[in-house]
């Protein structure tokens, strides 16, 4: 016998608190429709009315199959909830659902909002009331309520008892501060349980301030509760929300949950959960959180040379679920500590196989030391790790050389008066003993990164003779820089993203004291990973050293 | 009647397990600094023996109030505790106490050692004995336990027991899969606590595989645990450890854990819990993590207008805990959802009080949404938001004006044949109606950041005349740079954080599509700031536009 849990995404209201986050509608539209096919059973699309993006967004709504929910808050004091029109805005967007959040902590209704405890107890009635008179399922947010079932046990139950009485089909538990410990969420929820509101009509909405927004989660669960709040990649106000990303995994692949609970999301959609995840911080220009449980590029990286070798002899030795089930792998990562074993699994991943015990293997790992001193990292750079490899196996055939380069930037008033960016760059190639010399410009009106890098980008693509066609469609995807610290002094290291026309992605890497050298250092390395790449028969072009 | 909890700090041996990271010798020294001035009972240092930093750390040990504990694992079959030659060199490194690492699950005892079962006790027992009879105190941490419980409870229990009457003083329950969930280690230690482990020899050891690291550890005191391990920051193999930055302010400050137990940590050494967060964030080279229980820029971020307008009437409305308790502070950030009640109080620790109502509210309001919508973001650079919103108010001298600037890299072969880098800046700038050009260079040798920025700057700060004192001490400390979208296309986004020579820090933002151009225009903000900052008497300056 299992229940069923239901999953409750506020990603696109809750998540949208987050420091920096702001969604346009576009993006709120995408982002419905990857919680829909994760399959969610409500997406909160935002508040109608209280902002431009969440009133359009609602006027556009794409068509799911999760319910979709509108965001608000109960009736104000001194008007009745047909005519309140801030209710009127969220009723008005009309959504099969509608969430309202009141209070249920006595200091807040009587400090914030300033009206009497029986006054938010009839605002709470008298709302819920008349969305369930309008053929809406309704849904309580009982804001602050932990905090109030310690400060006023009796009224934060009047407060659920309001909501559920008119017809609310979910009373959701919500710690708004954060503060509350997992230990203490499992007890009041199973004390409000006791105290007559049924576990199937409860949800849990809980906050990361502690870390525990997740284990606050599985405790409400554990009491009881059936509905879930929560967010992708656990954006939201302060800490954050709870991290449905993290959860479904957690509720689909493991115990106890996997067997004591069903939800609408399939395990065959839990392998779309990196993606979800990438294509989340994508939209929002952030750089995916390594350690991320389940689908951080680290969640399955196994950096201790005694776990390699045991992962490489059966994986669920060091693996507490397996990577693919959601859509992540394994990962042998390079560093001071991996031991040849490593290596080798890493060098097979790039198609180069090394016998065990070639002594070639410890000048690898001394090369990739040495760099690493110098500020380079191969974690995240596997072409550059690839090149490294190659060339000291004497597998790396040689291309062309670059010979000098000058790029310049300048920024003045043009003749009509405003003032622009010029930048230039000259690069000096040889190929199979012939020189080349390119020039290109990078302007600002460009759609595209404009700029010294892009410039010597274009200059260094311009014309590599024979070699042209193979890397036509490359660019640049993603740039990122660090200062970092090597041998005597700081380093700029940078890493570069890479794409050709199928789609095709690889990063690269390079440090120097010097930002337009370590961008040059990694836009080499991105072109040589691709022509090697690019077609077989160019192996037979002669080794380099 | 209060407990006493211990706790046990492995981020020089485990912590070093994250992905990307490399602490050198005086790195580990300053770190155990760290810990020891924050009160830990005991510091792992490393595994003597396993790789040079480690044995050279154990060399150069620092004189702690802490317990400084060698890490290893127990003797192999085959060979005696005393004739054990890696075992020796963790008992050469001298430590008062000393952690043993061993197996308990049945399957790993058989897989990954391939000796029998009760080899496996043997030596454990035999371990343990070893280091009571050097005096030592011992510890046994009991690798992959909830697994092996879970497979073969009576083993696992005997390999505990031996330790245990091996003289043991703690027996850490290790989930070095991270994969069990805290309602499994709350029930699992109380079993074992039943089977006659005393609570108070306990220690619980988690990985945050499922984001419950934290929660795990809570779930293992609540059964009768007495010792949590875990590291700064929740450095860690995979996804990982118990984060000690997290729990310390729950175990000192929060219900039900303040007032059961104490620990070795003083309430008011958590005051400095930010800046220790940060060093370490700092030594690694990393950006610290905005959204971080307790620690985080974003931890007491109140963005939601609501929230915020209440946050202004009485805190604790929307705080769990009072900001200054852990040194962190409240931020009311700007965004498109943010009021102007969050506007006028970041004015205000900006210096410019505002009348509430002043049309000049939405001026600024206006003007940050627009430059938001290019790409700028204001959370994280206090002193742009400063000048822009004193520009918007008509409170921002003209110190000096840039009329243009060029700055060209040039990579080439030098008389001797070595391929160099040279740098070389021009800016013209108009001070007072008198125009001043200056060139610098940036060389590679340079031990500081050297290159374009670096020239920039160098140039920039060459000559400014009158106010050449004032800025005469500043330096660039860190560079961020970030390819996000706005308006058309990509942009690149610079964040640079200055200092001066009182150890004042601030940060501005620069926006463009080409990379000099953001650096450029974060640099003259850098300027601009600390001029209007340096003297007092500046402000009688003519006002800009």
């Amino acid at each position: 016998m299992t229940a069923r849990l239901y999953l409750y995404d506020t990603t696109l209201r809750d998540g949208q608190q987050t420091q920096g986050v702001q969604f346009s509608t576009p993006e709120k539209i995408r982002i419905a429709g990857m919680l829909d096919r994760l399959g969610m059973d409500y997406i909160e699309g935002g508040w109608p009315g209280a902002n431009p993006t969440d009133s359009a967004f609602f006027d556009a709504a794409p068509a799911t199959r999760a319910t979709l929910t509108a965001f608000g808050m109960t009736k104000r004091a001194g008007v009745s909830a047909e005519n309140d029109d801030v209710l009127a805005a969220v009723t008005n967007a009309g959504t099969p659902a509608v969430c309202l959040v009141g209070k249920t902590h006595d200091f807040h209704v009587t400090t914030a909002l300033g009206i009497s405890l029986d006054d938010n107890v009839d605002n709470i009635s008298r709302s819920v009331a008349h969305l369930v008179a309008q053929g809406r399922e309704a849904l309580f947010d009982a804001e602050h309520f932990f905090d109030g079932w310690k400060a006023n046990r009796a009224y934060a139950l009047s407060c659920l008892q309001a909501a559920l009485t008119a017809g609310a089909r979910w009373i959701v538990l919500c710690d708004t501060n954060g503060g509350t410990l997992p230990v203490e969420i499992h007890d009041i929820v199973a004390e409000v349980i006791s105290a007559g509101i049924p576990g199937d009509r409860l949800g849990i909405h809980t906050h990361n301030d502690t870390a525990n927004a997740v284990a606050g989660s599985l405790a409400a669960v554990d009491a009881g509760a059936r509905q879930i709040q929560g967010t992708l990649n656990g954006l939201g106000e302060r800490c954050g929300n709870a991290n449905l990303v993290t959860l479904l995994p957690i509720l689909l692949l493991k115990e106890p949950y996997a067997s004591a609970y069903e939800t609408g999301v399939a395990k065959e959609a839990l392998k779309g959960l990196v993606t979800v995840s990438r294509q989340l911080d994508d939209i929002l220009n952030r750089v995916p959180t390594k350690q991320a449980p389940f689908v951080g590029a680290s969640a399955f990286a196994h950096k201790a040379g005694l776990h390699a070798s045991a992962i490489l002899k059966d994986p669920t030795t060091y693996e507490h679920v397996d990577p693919s089930l959601v859509g992540n792998e394994r990962v042998i990562p390079m560093s001071n500590q991996a031991g040849q074993s490593n290596l080798r699994r890493r060098l097979a991943d790039a198609g180069l196989e090394v016998e065990k015990g070639d002594p070639a293997l410890s000048a690898i790992l001394n090369e990739v030391k040495r760099r690493e001193d110098q500020g380079y990292t191969y974690d995240s750079a596997q072409a550059s790790f690839e090149l490294l490899a190659r060339r000291a196996l004497g597998q790396m055939p040689r291309f062309f050389e670059v010979e000098r380069y000058r790029v310049t930037v300048e920024r003045r008033k043009d003749e009509t008066g405003t003032v622009r960016s010029y930048s230039e760059a000259v690069v000096v190639v040889d190929v199979d003993g012939e020189k080349r010399l390119s020039v290109a410009e990078s302007l600002e009106t460009s759609e595209q990164d404009s700029g010294p890098v892009d410039a010597l980008s274009r200059a260094l693509a311009k014309d590599l003779g024979k070699y042209q066609d193979l890397i036509a469609e490359v660019r640049l995807v993603d740039f990122k820089v660090r200062i970092t610290h090597g041998g005597t002094g700081a380093v700029t290291r940078v890493i570069i993203d890479s794409e050709d026309g199928q789609g095709q992605r690889w990063s690269t890497v390079g440090v120097s004291a010097n930002i337009i050298d370590a961008s040059f250092e990694a836009l080499l390395d991105a072109l040589s990973w691709k022509l090697l790449h690019a077609h077989a028969a160019l192996l037979d072009a002669p080794a380099a050293d």
